[in-house]
């Protein structure tokens, strides 16, 4: 079960990867090695340059990052900072995430608010009266 | 911006929908489209029956789900419910959901807890004396 856990956290955090960068970035301009060693540091999991290093061209692509050449270092690199698509799309994206886990968690709570003959019809939800 | 949103919602949904599966029988044995129109309702995204029920036959073949024909009704279907291997694994994904969760919010929080001048380099975090 230990095993089967750490996939599924693995699991978990490839698909909130891009956020997780978009999330380190809003907190400060970084380059590709040091987002590599926060996210091993923050989450316990290691993802490797063969995978960070694609979502960043990619989010770069896409305008919600952008890169610079920091050449102040003994070894030049490009440093990654959030632009405002990036900010929005960061803002909605802690939304949705949330709402997810709001969900889930009320799933849990009301026994899903349905009745028990529904039979899988969709209704909405009742209001508390 | 709101299509982007759009598709990053759909994106996290489906990297936690076999969270989402075992939530829902959690809170109490469904069927297959019961399961499709609840993650609808409470979420806001379809997930049709081609996504979900091969999620649910590898969920059932790991041990986590099982299923078992209701025959009260007019057309008799699979009723899923689920295992002591998947209250586990629930409870695990769970907790590496709000680790995320939390350690995103910090992230914003506490601008990493690195220094600036750390470049990359990995450092346990000061703890507060």
């Amino acid at each position: 079960m230990r095993q089967k856990l750490r996939e599924v956290q693995i699991k978990l955090m490839r698909g909130l990867l891009d956020l997780v960068i978009l999330q380190l970035l809003k907190a400060e301009p970084m380059h590709g090695y040091r987002i590599i060693t926060s996210i091993r540091q923050n989450f316990g999991v290691y993802f490797g340059p063969s995978t960070i290093y694609p979502l960043l061209s990619a989010l770069e692509e896409k305008g919600y990052i952008k890169s610079q050449w920091d050449v102040d270092n003994h070894r030049p690199r490009k440093v990654y900072s959030l632009k405002p698509d990036g900010h929005s799309l960061l803002n909605g994206t802690e939304e949705s995430l949330n709402h997810i886990c709001r969900k889930l968690t009320s799933i849990g709570l009301n026994r899903l608010n349905l009745n028990g003959n529904n039979n899988g019809i969709l209704k909405r939800p009742k209001r508390l009266s």
